[in-house]
Formats: C-alpha cells, sequence, structure tokens
C-alpha cells in the first residue's frame, strides 16, 4: 500500500471536510495544456503504461537523469519496460519531489494502484497498470471523463488547420476541446525557421500584410471557439514605433539577416501588436515569463527543445519593461484581460503587487499571477504563490490550476493543487485567523477551483 | 463574533504568556508614520466609521480594484456608507490579506465591535460604530492615549512650518509629537514642480546656498525636537563630485532642461550631502528602498500619487551602490545611524549581511534593518523580515515595529507585530531551541517593543 | 542546564528514530574547510576555551558588532577572558542566529558542558572549558577523531609547499587530510600583489608558461591525493579567445597597468581553463558564487579581509553567464564534476535548475548544488537549500555538508545538519507525505550524510 491516503496533504480536520465537501467533485477547466487535439479526436487506446506515464515527459527525464541514469534508459533505445522500471527506480529516494507525490497519486487515481512505487514493485505495476488499460479500454477520453472536465484548451500555433476542433464538437464529448492562439514562431523573428513560419501564412509581401493575417487567423481560430492565447518570453521588450518595427521585419522577409537589437525592436512592437488584439477580441492573454531555454546545446543538438534542459531565468528588466507595456495598453484602452504565469520565485512578489496596479472594474481579478508553474508547481512552490497572492491580491479572485501538461494523467495535478488548497484555508480555520465558516469558505474553494475560471473566460458550459 | 480571540496569532502557550506579560502593555514609539499634525492638534471629533477607517487608505483601495468594484465606489461619489458595505463584502473574502486582520482588529480594539466583518453585518457595523463615535467622542487624541503610544515622529516636508509643534507641546498631551525631516522634494530634481520646491526655500541663488538652506532648515527642525529623517529612493546613486552637482543644479535653477545621466548626478551628490548632514546632527536616516512609484498613468492623471498603483521594485544594482555610499560615509566618519525598510522580500538577506559591515561600538544596532515595511507587512512578511534578521543579525538589537500609516487605528499593527513576535519566541521555546527563561525572553520583547527604539532615539521620555 | 536535549530540532518522533539510527553515528567527510594543515600535524595542545572557539571566528566578531561591543573586545588588546565574556554576554540574546546553536553545541559536544551560555555562566564556563582541555589534553587529532571524521580537504594555495601532506600520512591519523587546489591568487589579475603570486610559481614568461606551470602545480598536488578544487568568484565572465587573454596577461607581467575590462578577459580565460583542467584531470570542483567582499575600506585597512565585513551580493548576470560556460564546457566534453556554492538565497531555485540541465550519466549527481553556506548555514537556509533540491533535483544524489570553517570545534555543524535533514524526512513521513520504510529513508540519510561523498570523490578509505 502506499502512503497516499484519503487525507493526502490535508493535516487537519477542517482541511479534510472542505476538500471532502468543496473541493472534491468540483469539475475541473483546464485553459492551458499541451494535450494534442487530434489525440483526443482520434481517441486510442492507449497501448501500456510506459506510453501513457512516462513517454514525453521531460520532468521525469531530468529526474532521471541528476540520478546518473544513461540517456539510452531515458529517452533512447532501450525498452519501454526497462525505462519503465528505471523510472520506478529512480522515482522511490526522490522524496520532497513533485514527481513522487504525482506519479502516485496517477497511478491511484486512474488505476487504482495502491503499489509503492518502486524498483521491486516496478514488474507488478507494469502488469497490473497493463492489464487496467486493456481491460478498462483506456483512452484519452476516458481519462478526461473520469478527471471531470469541462474544458480543455489546448495550444494551437496560428498557422494550424483547425477543422479538428469542429470534428471534436461533432463528436458530442462531454467536455469542450478550445484552441488557444498562439503567435510565438511569429514573434520569434531570430529562430532559424522564422521565413518558414511567415509562409505558412500565405504570400506576406511586408508588415502591415504580416499584421492582418494575424488578425485574420485569430479571427478564425474565434470562430472555433478560441477564448485564450498564449505567449512565451524570454523578456519584454520596450515597444518601438511602428515604422522601426516594419522596416526590421521587411529586412528579414528579404532574406537579410538582422542583429540582436533589430530582433528586439520587432518583438517589442510585434508583443504590442498582440496585446491589443487580444484586447480588441476579449480574448484572455496567458503569458510565460521566467523560463530559459535550452541552457544545454548537446543535448538540444540530439532531442530538440523541451527534453527537459531548461531552467530559470534571471531578468532584472523584466518587471521595469512589463510596467511600461502594461501602462501603455492600460492608458490606449487595450490592455486585455492577462494571466502572468512566472518561473522565478524571486518575482513573485513584483508580479501580484504589479497586477495590483492594472485591476479595474471591467472584470473581476482582471490581471491574475497565475498558478505556480512549472518547477514552481510543487508542494512549497504553490503554498508559496498562494500565499503571496492572498498577502498582497485577493485569493477569492484567483483562477486557480491548470495542467501545462502533455499528459492525460495530469489532471491529478488539479487534486494536488486543491489539496494544498484547502489544507491552507483549513490551517487558517484551526488557527482562528479566519472565520470559522466553511460554507463561506466553501464558497471561496468551489471559485478557485472552478467557478472563476468560468465566468473569467465566459464560456457557455 | 468575530474569529479574533485574545490569543490571536499566538499558537502556543509560551508565545500567550509572553505576549500577556511582555508586550501587551508596552507603550508605542512610532518613529515613523503619515498621520498629520494639525489633525492631532486640532483634534476633532471624527463623524463616522468611514472617515476613520477608510478614507485615505490605499491598501483597502487596492483590495478592492482586485475584486473588480466600480472606481466610483472606491474613490469616487458613492456615499460613504455604500463605500463602507462594499468594502466590508469585499473583505470577508480576502483570507491571507493582513487587511482582512487588521479591520477586524481595528473594530475589536478600538469600538469593542466583535462582529464579523462581511456583506451581511456592513449595516450593524456603520450604525454601532458611528455610536459608538458619537458616544465616546472618538478623537485623534483618545486613539492616540488609548493606544498607549508615547511618540510620534510625524513626516514633514523641508519647508513646513513647524510652530505646530509648539503649539502641540503646550497642549501637554500625554505623548509627544515630533516632525521627521523630509527633503525629497529637494532631491527630485526631475520633479515637474521642482523649482517650486526650491523657491520655497527662498531666494537660492547657487548650490552652496542650497545646501546651507538646507542645513539651516534641518537645523530649525532640531529646535523643535526632530531626531530623525526620512528619505524615498527610487535607486541609489554613484556619488559624483561637488563641481558635477552643482553644474547640474545650476542649470536646472535657470530653467534649463536636464536629462536622466545629469538627474543621477545630482541626486548622487545630494543623498551623500544629506547623509553626511545627518550624521553631524546625530539624526537617524530612514531610507526606504524597493518601491517602483506610479505605475498607471491613467489612474495617476485621475488621483495623483499614493492611490494604490505602486509596486515592488527590482533593481540589481541597489546593493552594490548602497555599499559604496555608506563605505565612503563610514570611511569619512560620516556614516549617520540608518533604518533601511526595504519593500522587496528577495532583498531581505542582502540588506541584513550588508548592515553587519557598518555596525560599530558608536550605537548597539546602529544601522537596522527595518521592519517589514507595506506590501511585507504582513503576517508572511514579517515573520520573513525577523527569521531573516535573527539568523544573519541580531534579533536583541531590533528597534522593532512602526506604523507608517495615514490613520490613527492602524496603531494595532504593533499588536499585530507583538503577536508574531511573541509567537516566534514562544515557538523557539516550545521547541527547545531557546533556553526555557520567560523573564530572560521577556526583556528582549520589550526591548524590541519599546526600550531599543528609546535608547536608539535617545528620546527623553 | 542548556535547552539542547537529545532530540535537539528533532520535532517528531520518526526524525529522532531516523537521526539515532542513521545520521548519528555516520562518518564525517570534509570535503571543504579552512583548517590548517600545519596545526593539524603539529598537533599542539590548546592554551584555552577562547582560542579554540572564538579567536578567527569572523561569525561571531559581527555578532558583536551587531551587539555595539567595542572593537577592542572583539579583535582588539583586551584579554581572551575578557573577550569571551563580552561574546557570552552578546550570544546570550541572539535568539534565532545559528551561532546561539553551534556555540551551544561545541560546548556539550566538546566537553560535555551543559551551562547555558550568558554572561552570569561566563567564569564558570571558561574555568570548566580550560578545565576540561587540560585534564583532557585537547588537540586537534583529539577533536577531529571523537568527531569521527574521515576526510578532510584543506584549502591550499597553487604554491603551497604540499610535503606537509606526506609527513601527515607518516602520523598514521585515523583520517586522511588531502589538499584541495585553489589558483584564486592567480586568477585575481587586478589583485595588487597579483604579480608576487605570479613570481612564486617560477619565472614565469609568458601566457603559455603560465598555464603549463599552473597545470604542473596541480599535478603535484595530485600526487599527494588532491581530489578536489576550490575557486570563489566574483562573477562569472564570458569566455574570450586565448589571444585576448594573453595579451592582458602579458601587459600585466610586464607591469603595465590594466583596465576592468581587461581583468574580466583574463579572468573568462582563466576560469574556463582551470575548468577543462579539472576536467581532465577528474579533479572536483568546488565553486563559491554570491559574496560581496570587503565593503568597510576602514575595517579593511585596521583587520584585512575576511574579519567579518562581506555581504551577499546580486549579480543578475550571473545564472546567465554560468549557463554559458557550462555549455560550452560540456560541449567540449571538458565540464568537471561541480558542487557550486550560493550566497544568494534568491538564486537558489536558478541554480538548482541550471544545474539539472548538465547532469550526465558520468555521475550520479554530477553538478551538485552545494550545501547551504556561510550566511544560509543556518535553520532556515539548510531547510530552504534543502527542499529547493528536494522540490527541483534528487535529493537522493546529494552529498551533503562540510564544515568550511577555520576551527576544529565546527563539526558540530554536521550533527546540526544531520537533524534538520532527520527532521524533514520525518516530518515527511508523519505526514503520509513519503513512503513510511524507515530503512529505506535511513539509506538515504545515510548517502546524504558519507557514501553520496565518499562515492562522489571516489576516495579510497
Amino acid at each position: 500500500m502506499s502512503y497516499i491516503e484519503n487525507d493526502f496533504l490535508l493535516d487537519n480536520k477542517v482541511a479534510v471536510q472542505l476538500y471532502e465537501k468543496y473541493a472534491k467533485d468540483c469539475p475541473i477547466f483546464d485553459y492551458h495544456c499541451h494535450l494534442s487535439e487530434y489525440q483526443i479526436y482520434e481517441n486510442k487506446e492507449f497501448s501500456n503504461i510506459y506510453e501513457i506515464w512516462l513517454k514525453g515527459d521531460h520532468y521525469k527525464w531530468r529526474l532521471m537523469r541528476h540520478y546518473g541514469v544513461k540517456e539510452d534508459l531515458i529517452t533512447g533505445n532501450a525498452s519501454d519496460k526497462e525505462k519503465f522500471v528505471t523510472y520506478c527506480k529512480v522515482l522511490s529516494t526522490a522524496f520532497g519531489n513533485p514527481l513522487y507525490h504525482w506519479s502516485q497519486l496517477e497511478l491511484k487515481q486512474y488505476f487504482h494502484c495502491d503499489l509503492q512505487i518502486n524498483e521491486e514493485n516496478a514488474d507488478k505495476i507494469w502488469d497490473y497498470c497493463n492489464d487496467y488499460i486493456k481491460s478498462h479500454h483506456i483512452n484519452p477520453q476516458y481519462l478526461i471523463e473520469i478527471s471531470n472536465v469541462k474544458a480543455i484548451f489546448t495550444t494551437n500555433e496560428i498557422s494550424d488547420d483547425l477543422e479538428i476542433f469542429n470534428q471534436i464538437k461533432k463528436k458530442n464529448f462531454s467536455f469542450k476541446v478550445l484552441p488557444a492562439f498562439r503567435a510565438d514562431k511569429i514573434l520569434n523573428i531570430d529562430a532559424n525557421n522564422y521565413l518558414d513560419s511567415i509562409h505558412q501564412l500565405g504570400d506576406i509581401k511586408n508588415f502591415e500584410e504580416l499584421l492582418k493575417e494575424v488578425e485574420n487567423r485569430l479571427q478564425n481560430f474565434i470562430k472555433v471557439g478560441c477564448l485564450a492565447s498564449d505567449m512565451a518570453l524570454e523578456s519584454i521588450y520596450e515597444v518601438p514605433s511602428y515604422y522601426d518595427a516594419k522596416l526590421v521585419f521587411e529586412k528579414r522577409l528579404n532574406g537579410e539577416p538582422i542583429n540582436e537589437k533589430e530582433a528586439r525592436i520587432y518583438k517589442g512592437y510585434f508583443t504590442y501588436f498582440l496585446f491589443g488584439l487580444y484586447s480588441k477580441y476579449g480574448i484572455t492573454s496567458e503569458l510565460h515569463i521566467g523560463a530559459k531555454r535550452n541552457n544545454n546545446t548537446k543535448m538540444f543538438k540530439q532531442l530538440g527543445p523541451d527534453s527537459g534542459f531548461d531552467s530559470i531565468a534571471s531578468d532584472h528588466d523584466c518587471i521595469h519593461l512589463l510596467s511600461k507595456l502594461m501602462d501603455r495598453l492600460n492608458s490606449e484602452g487595450h490592455l486585455p484581460k492577462m494571466i502572468i504565469f512566472n518561473l522565478n520565485p524571486k518575482m513573485n512578489a513584483e508580479i501580484t503587487t504589479l497586477i495590483g496596479c492594472f485591476e479595474d472594474e471591467t472584470q473581476k481579478g482582471k490581471i491574475q499571477h497565475g498558478a505556480a508553474w512549472w518547477y514552481l508547481d510543487n508542494y512549497d512552490g504553490i503554498n508559496a504563490q498562494m500565499r503571496n497572492l492572498a498577502a498582497t491580491g485577493h485569493i477569492a479572485t484567483f483562477i486557480g490550476m491548470l495542467t501545462d501538461s502533455r499528459s492525460f494523467l495530469s489532471y491529478s495535478r488539479h487534486q494536488y493543487f486543491r489539496r494544498i488548497l484547502c489544507n491552507y484555508f483549513g490551517e487558517l480555520v484551526e488557527k482562528h485567523q479566519i472565520e470559522n465558516n466553511l460554507e463561506h469558505i466553501g464558497k471561496v474553494i468551489k471559485d478557485i477551483s472552478f467557478d472563476n475560471a468560468v465566468n473569467y473566460f465566459n464560456l457557455k458550459l
């Protein structure tokens, strides 16, 4: 039997009551993830526990690398089973790592498997879960519905074919699948394959046409139900003039090289343009900052991006420039709803206090400090973001958790988040630091777990 | 009945004993606030709970904006009662926010009102408190004396008329009211109204006259009892030569425009000059760093400064330059007593360790890491500053809490701070991490609560 | 009787069991300290408790300066006894400071002295400990062996005479003493006495000869058993070309002045060169970053370096440049085993995530986030580093604690560290956040306490 019991992470009686009564059965609104809309549409049964649990999860790969595991057993040619057994071994002593909890929770929630994950049990877990997958015909729909998910925003490139979303609609799933608009490939003018991304938009002859086509594409997204956009920024940039940005773009379009300064000019204008566009169409802007990508060139050449070689960036100018950008958009009446996901914990306080400078009466919690993200998505990180938000913002306006995941099993992260939330409030009650009125507190828990997000995105369910 | 009981924030028995026996009845030395000396002098009865509790408090305004409240109900034309009811509603779910605690503590401490603050009770609280204000003739003197305040340092501009302090003396209050000297308007050479501020000092013809007049004004402050100064800096600056600063000042005086670099030259010299002056006259320098002011231009135009649109700054050079400045002053024998208030929690450790490099035998705790300030003045922020100070400094030399407030009700923040202090020490005792000698610990608590400040400022009470 | 009991810092039953059964009796591998190999070799009896406990300990000096103690009683001409009594007084209220714990632990562990340290007991402690020192003939060997130390890496300058290590070998102590290689004096080209350091290496005529001689010296270190190197960097630098660095070095060698930019060029190349060298010879690189040295020029002139006037630096570029440097070394196949000791707590998360980008199959935990160092080596700092490592790395690969000390009594810091470690794991067990399998957890505790370091350095014991 694993260590996970019903009161997992719930250290006091009030917390247990709050979780059982208000959090546990709340539906899930997954407003940002990297799930594949095609996989959802095709809805194929999974072949084994490796495919569903380990494959493609760079969090787990990193953990194995820390342990000195051979790359062959991580992303290489070793068999699914060998990789699975290795992961079970490595995980068994990863005390304090969120994977230690998530992995065990996932086995319990989706396969009712209570075996402690370790090298000794690996064979048993392998057989048990694979049998379970087969006997229960586990496919994406099964996992999404059993997780009580009501809406999923997949992350889609600007040039993606959107017809798939119409096809999904026809399936009459009990959940909605909508695309979130991402134009990062059009933003990253310094990428090698930038012009390919531009050409995918059609025959773009100048900057004006580019901006028109981006707007056109966004309109297409909206036609299939898009309510949100996504953007990952390495830095925030000064906003230059339209003409300076146009110059850089057209230089690049003509195949001329551009330097770093020029790239910043283009990016500065283009981010400004995108936020304005999102405001115009009522699209929420989900912004990810604080990541330092692809630190290891050798492994980048071997495995490409998103393979576990990213870290937390330190950018002292970020807050200053973010303030200037938001201020300009706000002054011009074009500040969209924003969810700012931050990867550097030292910036938590800077971001929550900045956000408070741009809230207004158009929307409760218009500018959100997003839930603890990526390297912060763990017990201490979630607590820190939540307590920080409570202390310098207003916790009851928080739209809560998302998965940000590539795996259908990751919905257990909502359970994880909600347990921490209930534990926090329960502790406040037990310490007489808030009113002992569970119905009143339960309302806030339900809001943070689900209802706030529904209202925030104005989604008809 | 509200959730606030006698053991509020005191989670263990030792903490309760320490608070009851050593902290609760200690007087208050409020060495930095924004109370009005005129309001104290005039001593008018308050008209209602809105005036005394909500009006002018931008902390509360921000909380309402987070919630999406209309500006009309915050700073606009809505009635006092409507604004009051709205605040009660918004506050009722602001779990973890210091206002949730402060507001309830204020009602309890000053009006013996135990009603839980929420929308349902708002009417009752309104009537009850307004009756209480009338029946008890509540005025500033009442609130200050019932708070057991022995000294208040108001924050005064360099050109303020100081006669009011003589008038206050004649009133024979049970507390002293003394001005703290602030020359920020003379420092901020890039402000639009800078020349007005200069002209208020008289007919200043050159830099030499300016510096003389500043010294002259400080002497006038000292004549009415001034012991402290205040300074808010956006950055710390390099110290240029006297002549470079003179050049910039005289250019500005002649109505010529100056650029950002020139502004920094002037500010660098002027801050250096001020610290030297404070050292010469034994004036403590209270320094505030880490704030990013007026992020929202649109609202600045509507409401002006100090309306809830400031945030936490990120300035990586600050510590380096502060070290250089302190080192120079120290080498020249002109480093004054300093209290450094820091707004960015990520700098806590940098500041406490820097301070330890400039302590000396002239004064116990000569350079102070000021109590958690503004956005950090909450349960976690106070704990963090205190534990940081304890771990890398010497907690028993700490001069403790101040209000930094614009409201006479804010003295309950001292209670809040002391409860956290007693809880911290109580926990150390219960965990056998310090000696179980309550008298010995109680002495330290009394020192931090009051006695250290009296000795530090060398105030005759 | 002092407050320190057997369950000191162990707040739950599981923690007590884990500490008693797995941690307490583990030997110590001190892979970085500032102990003197000559003092170990000479092995003279100590004359009194001041000499062994206070003398040369700038942590304690700082604490006294915070308290306003006269420098005469700290580093000046006052008698040993007077300084001792003053320290006892100052320490008695330093709640929350690690010295409050360490000092008491040291008296208990090495002298079985349970007297509470304070002014009243100072005389008694003085007499008791001095008697104990005499009656037990306490010398370095006694303290090292009673601490169960198996290996000590002293920190040695590149030009040090290494014959002493052969002499120590002949003594057949129960512990090994090996030098760690440090070339900081060759790195710091901007130091006044840089050329003296170069001349100590022999007749160096150009850059090529310098690099050859550095390698030659490292080989000599290796001959006497060296397994590790040490480096303290104020910043991380860009790596320039060999020729640019050569130019700067030869300019300096010819007595010409070099500017700051040139110094960075030289340092950038030389650090890159050193890391490559360490990789070539399998030498672990211990890297210290985040310290801001010698803030107080006045006291530097009086007392020199390492006297208690250093603080925590804020360098926003550090992570970016460290990533670039590691990436280059890694791409070239020359990234050595590294232990990165960080002094700024705000960088903890940046460093642990960066490390995870350069782990590989050549070594379990090849790149280490070193244990909490200097100003972070306290209850909260150790917990923070440990929890951070657990959450974003793999705690079971951690090589754990070192002393970094100048005193033979400081081995009690290992006890301190292990108690915190056991308390952390014990709490996880009691909260049902990890498996309740004490043998399994105990293995990890033993690994972190000792075995991982033995394997990491590949030391034959």
